[in-house]
Formats: C-alpha cells, structure tokens, sequence
C-alpha cells in the first residue's frame, strides 16, 4: 500500500541534482575506488590548511576546488565564518553549490559491502532516503515503511503514514566507529562489522549525534541551518562542527516539519584519527556537550521563523543567550553564526531565494512518491 | 567502555524469575519446536473461548492452566475486566504472575532462525534487553550501546550514558508482518525476509505500535499498566488489545523513567489471519485510534503518580475525561481499567507492593551492569 518503487531513482540516481562536497589537505586518490559511484557527480572540493599545496584529482572527475585563498577572495571579511584547520570548513562547499541536494564525504572513507558481498552505491541510498517521506510522529517498528517489501504495522494511524519530506539523511561506517577520544583510548581495537540493513526516522523531538563523514541532505530545505560552525585553529574546539550542525538542523527540521533519517548507507572507515590528538580537539566539547545538548532539546522556536535561514537566526540569539555563560567562545560561534547567514544570502541571492520561497515548501510529499 | 558481559546472562537464562504467559484456544503442539529454548521456563496458558475444551499441552513442560471458570472463580466479579475470545485475555497471566518478568507469545508463532542459519533464543534475547540499560534520552547511531562491539558514538553526552532501567522489551517477526486488514488484503503476498540485527530504545515522549506475539516485560516495573483492554465478545473492538496496553505503557514509562526497546528477537509468525475477520473486529479501532493516538502522545501525568498502579489510574481517569465523546464505549474501558487495577492488587497484595515499594527503585542501573 505504501511501498515505493525505487527502480526510477536507481536508473537515474539524480546526477544534476547533486553537488558531492569533500573537505581535504591532501591528494583525493580516494576517489579511485568510487568511480562506479561517484564519477558521473559533480565535485566541490574544499582545500584546507596551506593553499600552496597541489591537490591532485583522479582523471575524469569533474570538479571545483577552492583553497583558503579562494574562499577569502569570495567571501571577503565573511571568510571568518569559515573554519581553518578543521574539516568544518566543508560548510563552504555547502555555500557555493547550487543543488537541490549535497552529499559530503571524507577523504578516509571507502566503499563498503553488503552482506551479499555486493559493493554499496552510497548515493543511490542517500538519494531513496532523502525522495521517500520520513515518519517524525510516531515510530514504525518494521522501520522504514517506504521499502519495498514492508509497510506501516497494525497500530499505526492511517492519518500519519504520508508522512513528511525528508531533509536529512545521515549514513553509517563499517570497520572504524565514530568514537570519541576517550572511547578510542578505552577501545582501540573496537571495530564495526555489524551491517544493521535499516533506515529509520529519527522521532521529532529526539536529538541524534550527526557526523559528518557520510551525510546528504536537502540543501534547498535545510541549507542555511547546515553551518558547520567556528572550529579548528584559532578556536577552544574542534571536532564538534558535525555535531553543531546535527543538533541545529534538527531542531529546525522538527520546526519546519522536515524529517531526519538514519542507517544506510554504510561506507568503510578506513583510519582511526590519532585519539590523543583527538583527546587534545575535543576536550572542551566533551564538557561542553552537556550544556549544549540541553540547550537545543529545550528550544523553542517562533511560528515567524518559518525558513531554515529565519530558524537559524534565532538560534544564533539563543545561542549568545543561552551558552556565552558557558563559555565566552560561544558568543564568537552565535556572531559567525550570523555572517554564515549573510555569506549564504550573499552567494544565493534573494532572486533564487524568493523563487524557492514562492514555491510552496511540499512538507508532505507522500501522495507523490507512494503511487506504484 | 560500556560494553556489557552478556555470558552471564546467556549461560543463567534467569529461569526462576521469568514466567511465559500464552493465551489460546488450542492444544500448544507448537511448544514442541519451542523445547530447547523454552522448555526451562514455567508456562501460565490462559485459554480462551470454550473452558470445555481439553488444552492438550506437550509433556516435560511446566505450566499452570486458566480456563474462563477459572478466571471467573479466582477474580470474581471482577472477572469482567478479563477480555474473552480475543487474545488481550493473556493479561490474566500477567496478574497471576509472581515473577520479574513475563514473556508472552502467540501458538502460531515459531523458532526463526538468524542470517547465520543459527536458531534464536528468544528468551535470552529479551533478557539482555531487559537487564541492560535503555537510553531514551538521545539517540545512539550506533543503536544499542551495551551489546559487545559497539558503544556510544561521538556527541553522546556522558551525563546520558548510564542509561535507565529497561521496562520493556518488544520482538519482531519473521515471516508474516504484524499487519492490519487493511494493508493484509492490498498486499496479501508481503512477507518480511529482512533481518534488522539491531535493538534500539524508543526515545522518550514517541509511541510505538507494540504487538503482544512476542513481548516481554519487567512486571515489578510496570505490570499494572500492562492491561490488555476491554476487547472481543461483548464490545464494539477487537485486535487493539496490545495497542492499548502498549501506548499507556509507554507513556507510563516515560514518565517514570523507564526504557521500553524494541528489535531482536525475531520469531517465526506462521499464519496471517483472516483479513475479512480482522476488518471487522478492528474497524471501529482504525477509525478510533486517530484519537486514541492523540490522547497518549498529549497525556501528561502528575508528579504524584509515581508507580505503575498510580499513573494507570490516572489515565483511567484521563480515559473518561477524554474519550468518551469519541465512543460511550471508553467509559466502559475506563471503568474496566479500575477494575483492573482492582483485581491486580488483591492478587498482588500490598505486603508484596509495599515490599516493592520501599524498596528504591533503581532508574538507573548503568552503572551496576556496566562492570566488566
């Protein structure tokens, strides 16, 4: 009844819909491996560290690449908003495209098998998640009711199974976890070889750790809430830009009514990152996360902020707010918050902005996509 | 860090604080295939329909029997609350229960089998899901943080890592899919091939559609809230029994700082049932849960209900307040509820309750179990 026929999107996986975004300070020999899957995507690669550094990019990918050097030239004084030394400035990536949708992956990353022995098209499954509805309201225990071969179960309202647009994807690594320092250096030889074949929408209210390493979303619904935040050198923190940009953008999702989901795809992991390096990063965001988790589970935004970017506005207030007390680096990240927004409608202009706007925001897309 | 020594458990399946509730209406031949995983545990058969018929149940099995005489001698007039011919007079066993925890199974479910070709036990499986701690705070990506090989991600507040205690925990089906009339008779082909090898807590303040076939629960934690409703002969609803129970469960949980986990185990559901059958005894509850779902997911209980008795009576309550004017048949269901409640204390009198009750209830048993 409400199954979803992937073929089409499989046959045409959207190729000039989607920007692939990679944050890099070296040589992208990784991407030898995707050519299956990737090669026919356009690339924005964003250069971090010293700009006098050549990347060098497979043949046949079709890319554009911006060092430290473009990225104050385009975004002028606003170019501070941008993180050095720190795969947060991946965020710029996100900017200067002009998809509907974005995948963003790291350099460390490779591609993974099913359990069938079958190589994952990564996109493919970031491309079904983001076209079927999400189910914010209410948890379907069979999962993703838009899979072919499973539905919404008895006990779950007929009034909630269209569901709503999905804004968010965020996919998963086998070999090595996610893990923060302490839990590298507690588990060094933790590895994940468990292939969970589910997706699921991850409830409206409910908060979620997001990485960065293998994301896609929807740029035109949520982008100016997808600010990667003020990281790396120069500041308090590092490796908390995902998680900024992960608690933001649901809280803004659950507003607007957007759905987040996890799970597929997978990717390999191939490199732990030093923990002790890590430990040194992220030692002020393990503290910090206590304050800041409460924080964006008890927001509240206004009915007026009915945009991604209106919605993010106000949490820059909130944060300033809420968090400089904590620690005076957040009233640096709520001000960068705000060039972040000027920078975005800066690069997007009002034009496309207004012609987006006029368009009527399709929260439910059910009745579109679940005709067979 | 978090991971949990589950070879304790597996190797004591804690048999002597586990009693398995199945309700019926037929000899238990499918005990038979049961035997290496079930045959330890003692049976409470509740059978339903004709109290005439011999209940033929395979030898070496240890079991107590209730036929509807049975019922009606041991409650009394408060037998009423008992529903009879439908499968929510399986809550009786509940009732009669001494023990920590219940499993309950329907007769036509079976021993499924995982990827590997193994047999599951599912008492083993709901065991660790109860012993371990729930985390129904923050979403783990990596979904359940206490089985061996896996643990808290990145971005996961160490405030909210010791978890809370599990009150619930509900299995899946291979299969046939827990399907209501409805989806059974546009998709009568559909089966559910797909192992997900995963156990999540639902977050708190998200309900879920729990089934009764394969369900287990800490019956000190929250067994006065397990009531099955006013179903079958005599009302206006069928096939919402384990709904009921499930949506005031959980909000019981919720409140009272309980986890309830939904996933493995899956079991082998070898039979749809008639979906002609099924339209008619559920159509009034398809109809009525778009308020029964409502009702649950905007109920608020007060901070005097602080046990599983009080917070049913309380929704009981509610129950009245808010939805009779759906149905007059909700008065009657509130009323069964005390009813209920009623009966559940003198079977479970207060020398026992208040022995429960002095005794602290552990929220939070991380700590305990995370040694290893």
């Amino acid at each position: 009844m409400t199954g979803y026929n992937l073929e089409a999107i499989e046959a045409a996986p959207l190729k000039d819909d989607v920007d692939i975004v990679i944050p890099t300070i070296r040589s992208l020999d990784f991407l030898e491996q995707w050519r299956p899957f990737l090669q026919h995507y356009h690339l924005i690669i964003v250069q971090d560290g010293d700009p006098s550094i050549k990347i060098r990019v497979p043949d046949g990918y079709d890319y554009e690449l911006y060092n430290r050097n473009d990225i104050n030239k385009i975004l002028g004084p606003r170019a501070s908003c941008i993180s050095y030394k720190d795969g947060g400035c991946r965020c710029f990536g996100f900017m200067v495209s002009k998809k509907k949708y974005i995948y963003t992956i790291d350099d460390d990353c490779f591609v993974a098998k099913d359990p069938s022995g079958k190589e994952i098209n990564v996109i493919a499954q970031h491309i079904k998640n983001l076209e079927t509805p999400s189910t914010p309201h209410y948890f379907n225990t069979l999962y993703d009711p838009f899979r072919d071969g499973t539905d919404f179960v008895r006990g779950y309202p007929f009034s909630l199974r269209e569901g709503v647009q999905t804004a968010i994807s965020h996919g998963l690594w086998l070999n090595i976890p996610d893990y923060d320092a302490p839990t590298q250096l507690v588990k060094p030889r933790e590895r994940n070889a468990r292939y969970v074949d589910a997706v699921m929408t991850i409830p409206k209210g409910v908060l979620y750790p997001m990485c960065g390493m293998n994301l896609a979303f929807n740029r035109e619904l949520i982008g100016p809430a997808m600010y990667f935040g003020l990281m790396g050198e120069g500041q308090p923190i590092s490796r908390y830009d995902d998680m900024w940009a992960g608690w933001a953008a649901k809280v803004v999702c659950d507003h607007l009514g957007f759905g987040v989901k996890t799970g597929l795809p997978y990717l390999w992991h191939s490199k732990a990152s030093n923990p002790f390096v890590n430990l040194k990063k992220e030692h002020k965001g393990l503290h910090w996360q206590e304050d800041m988790v409460p924080f964006f589970q008890n927001l509240r935004l206004s009915k007026e902020s009915d945009t991604a970017a209106k919605c993010y506005m106000e949490i820059s207030k909130m944060t300033k707010e809420n968090l400089t007390k904590v620690d005076p680096y957040f009233e640096n990240l709520a001000d960068a918050m705000v060039t972040w927004l000027e920078a975005w409608e800066e690069l997007n202009p009002p034009v496309k902005n207004e012609a987006c706007d006029d368009k009527p925001v399709k929260k439910d897309n059910g009745k579109d996509v679940k005709a067979k």
